[in-house]
């Protein structure tokens, strides 16, 4: 046996008792004629003496060869510490250690296992079984499993089954990119892996099961940009038989449930906004409401003025920094200007009206706009002396854009995003379609299989081309703190409507039946009306500790060229796999 | 809203309520005046009736042109019924129609939506979303859920932490064949989907997480035989600091505990075996102990007498089929002859000795052996009066095999293999390496990660060949009823002893280090002494249902070749997205 307890378990009510403890090493205090180390696993940190005293001369040696990360076996006694610590659950007692067993040694890892760190990305992600043994990672994916352990009650208590959806399936070209995986007993041919188990679950409640849901890995063939995995989790779900409200309440019921469980936080009853209002109001269907700033529009204080920017402007609106009218010299605002010049964002320029707190106001319009314009536009935010109005202009839906970037760089600046404090947000009434300029065609806003709203499903089956920009959709997104957790939708179940919808996203008949004509068969045998949603559970997870990256939630994620380091994956695989596939390489000549 | 309680929940108390229920029209009897109707959900069946009098014309002409599977919303007054129905929860009300809405209608099913239907596979496989409204499918997709968060909440409970491992992971040419990823961003290489997560919960171990489990989808592109599935589930554990008993322990626990929970079965104990003893007792290390019937040697009482099959054989042995005697006419044992002779089986002949209930002794090889000798036989298996040996010979290692296959076939026509009685045991010293006399090479019996017994260490660091042959490892595997349900063992946490398990393994230095240098790496970074298993969950699910294929445990099942017959995958992919990959299809010509 390895060990009676583990490293993070003994207390003053065990003092006396014989023990034996395995771990790592953590660190050595060597005084001489006796020696102090801190033996750690996953429960903890246990301090272990070795004394000339109490243990042979051949034990004391070994322990003094002990480095960091070897992994030993002790024996001893608990004693009560003299100095103790108060800072660490064990701190009241020590290990007179009486035998010592190395169960395996260790080189010096090449970078420390500490909370804060000294290794890079690279190397932690190469040695991510040394990563691992680090604690913030390891409370991260505690965190996760945690969280897990709560859905899966949570959902089971409400009647949801849990039932696994396949992970090869078929190539569809819409969306994102698709992995394929060539098959060997139908040669020539691919399945796919599921970017979300969608068709699968409406089968499902085609099939009766009336409420699913599956903690899932899903797949995209993506650019890695920004914080994406190729390979992700989602908690997905659906119900049949079911309204939008019905689903809001449950999966509201579900993300208030874990952030009492797994963070003991009592969040209130979530607010709703429609996409509408948050794209007036915060330039975003992903609003962080954390903090105010909202825009306003300034078309009709502004323009006619005689300030040709503005006056040629669809769009004049702005956001209130409130009491940074002294923060912001000249060469700040010529900055952040240019922060938001940068091409990711791409503004032509930055308005400024300072309403100084000794009652003067200042502007880089000044020359165009008289002090009574200019507090014409404060009225319109309600400003105060002390508050810095911001202002853009240009094309409405890019202006809205660029001013969306800036609220959230003004709120991080001003401290108004605390990651400890959690604001939720049900976003809802998407648009059905969405109209693209460049291809001109119909893309479905959330997915080919959402409901337009049941007032809208005339217009739908009948109306001309404009009417098909103005319907609404059944459809919602759950946003936290600014983040787009997760959303879903009513989904069609009439198989007239489906086709119409796959005739507007422009899918010939042919394409339409060749990739779902199982679901458009299902659709004749008798399906419930159903929805449901998916949220991303790395997401989710990042969201409820306060961190942004959803690598930190995941054991092995892979870096942003899709490659694990650890394992180095992808690789090249043996001819005689190749020609088993009837495949070949093709790699483009170097040029 | 559509439905305020379901179609299996309402009850006598209910009386008196007006209420609205939503689901499928099982079936219908018009009496002209007035008509009944049953609606079914996933729990249970309502009765509806329409009466002239309760309900508009309208209504009623509407009800009449409901067909089966018809989706509807009734609202309607609950009422007692005169005639009873003691065999659903629900038979003692009725519904009182006043308002019906029908939300979708139903083609006629190309198969009985019943318990036992007339469609054959392919076609069920085909229109899966109806064969999932049959109620023994959805039971065993529920009990499937049910028995996942039972293993989930025992193992939670236990201190395991749930990790997810990834799915887009290295192709390694060993065991089964890998289904392979390519990779548009790293071009010409591909990943490979994981056969089992087992290097990475090593991993885990190396990392500190001590406990570690997961339900996690394994892939293997075999030829699908028997009872095969392309992605299956696992119940996938790992622990540090661990000894073989005290994982078999923790198993048994989660064992017992869902036999217990799912089942409201008390399994005692389970009994362990050595794998020599199961070899020769049962011929197999996967027996079914359900029935005893197990095997005797009789070399030492059959050899000898001037029977040459006999005389030249390696192995002479048989089993006991008690009280068969008088079942078995002549031609009945010609037909189990031929039986045993087909090429599945390959026995040579069959060799019987009936112990009459009248005294008198009847066999194959009368003329070679007296009825004292006989007698002698009988004696070794204990046979009474009305008893029937059946014996084989030849080759040790084939007649075991063979004898194992009728064995199972006579306990199976003696009705000793009750599906509804559960006898596990584990099975335990398995040899670490198996020989493979046609390509002259050591195979890992479990897998090359499998530490051998401490007292073997070092006779296979040092050790000559021969040697070899006879290590054995601490690998265990559970079987219940014959079918084995999982399998681990201690692995190998020292760089030395796993590069010699390579190289016995017939792997160079540079394939060992491509393919497993992470993991080789891990272990001179202070690897704990670990191990684990894994659990086959559709198995699991099958066998606790006493049924045998997993098929009808797996949600959306593949057939033989592969193709998932609803979706009609795999499929061809376009050509844009083989260029992105590199890839060109070079099919085999036809002859």
């Amino acid at each position: 046996m390895y060990r009676t307890h583990n490293c993070g378990e003994l207390r003053m009510a065990n003092v006396g008792e014989e023990v034996t403890l395995s771990g790592w090493i953590q660190g050595s205090r060597d005084l001489g004629f006796m020696m102090y180390t801190d033996l750690r696993d996953r429960y903890g940190i246990t301090q272990l003496i070795f004394t000339e005293e109490n243990t042979t001369k051949e034990v004391f040696e070994s322990a003094r060869t002990l480095g960091r990360e070897y992994v030993v076996k002790v024996k001893g006694t608990v004693l009560e510490r003299k100095s103790k610590n108060p800072n660490i659950p064990t701190g009241d007692i020590e290990i007179d250690v009486n035998d010592l067993e190395i169960l395996n040694a260790s080189k010096v890892p090449p970078f420390t296992i500490e909370d804060d760190t000294d290794g890079g990305d690279e190397l932690r992600m190469k040695y991510r079984y040394l990563d691992l043994r680090r604690k913030p990672v390891q409370e991260n994916l505690i965190f996760r499993s945690r969280v897990a352990v709560e859905t899966r009650s949570y959902l089971s208590q409400a009647g949801f089954i849990e039932v696994e959806t396949p992970v090869l399936i078929k190539s569809t070209p819409e969306g994102a990119r698709d992995f394929v995986v060539p098959s060997r007993m139908n040669k020539g041919q691919f399945y796919a892996l599921p970017q979300s188990p969608q068709t699968f679950k409406q089968i499902l409640m085609v099939g009766g099961f009336d409420k699913y849901f599956q903690l899932v890995k899903c797949f995209r063939d993506e650019d890695l940009r920004a914080d994406r995995q190729p390979e992700f989790t989602q908690i997905d779900c659906e119900m049949s038989f079911v309204t939008q409200e019905e689903i809001l309440n449950t999966f509201e019921g579900l993300t208030r449930y874990l952030f009492k469980t797994c963070k003991g936080l009592d969040l209130p009853e979530f607010p709703r906004m429609t996409y509408d209002e948050a794209m007036e109001k915060y330039g975003s269907d992903k609003p962080d409401t954390r903090f105010g700033m909202e825009f306003h529009n300034l078309n009709g204080v502004a323009k006619g003025k005689g300030f040709p920017v503005f006056d040629s402007a669809e769009l004049v609106a702005g956001i209130n920094a409130e009491g940074q009218a002294d923060n912001y010299s000249n060469k700040d605002i010529k900055k952040l200007t240019e922060w938001m010049q940068r091409p990711q964002i791409g503004a032509k320029g930055l308005v400024y009206v300072k309403f100084n707190t000794d009652g003067s106001i200042k502007s880089s319009v000044g020359k165009f706009y008289s002090d009574d314009d200019l507090k014409a536009w404060g009225e319109e935010f309600g400003a105060k002396p002390g508050d810095m109005l911001l202002i853009l202009s240009g094309e409405e839906e890019k202006t809205r854009k660029q001013l969306n970037e800036l609220r959230l760089e003004m709120g991080e600046r001003m401290g108004l995003r605390n990651p400890q404090e959690f604001k939720p947000l049900w976003v809802v009434d998407f648009p059905l379609l969405e109209w693209d300029e460049d291809t001109e065609r119909f893309h479905a806003m959330h997915h080919p299989f959402t409901s337009p709203k049941k007032e809208d499903v005339e217009r739908m089956m009948n109306g001309d081309h404009e009417t098909m920009k103005a319907l609404r959709a059944d459809a919602y997104d759950l946003v936290i703190n600014g983040v787009e957790i997760g959303g879903g939708s009513i989904r069609i179940h009439d198989r007239d409507l489906q086709s119409r919808n796959f005739d507007l996203l422009g899918f010939t008949r042919e394409e339409a039946m060749a990739q779902f004509g199982f679901l458009l068969g299902a659709f004749e045998y008798g399906a419930p009306p159903h929805g449901g949603l998916a949220f991303g559970f790395d997401r989710l997870c990042a969201v409820m500790m306060g961190q942004n990256t959803i690598r930190d939630f995941i054991a092995f994620p892979k870096n942003n060229q899709g490659r694990d380091m650890m394992i180095d994956a992808p690789s090249p695989i043996h001819d005689e796999q190749l020609d088993e596939l009837c495949l070949g390489i093709h790699l483009p000549k170097e040029a």
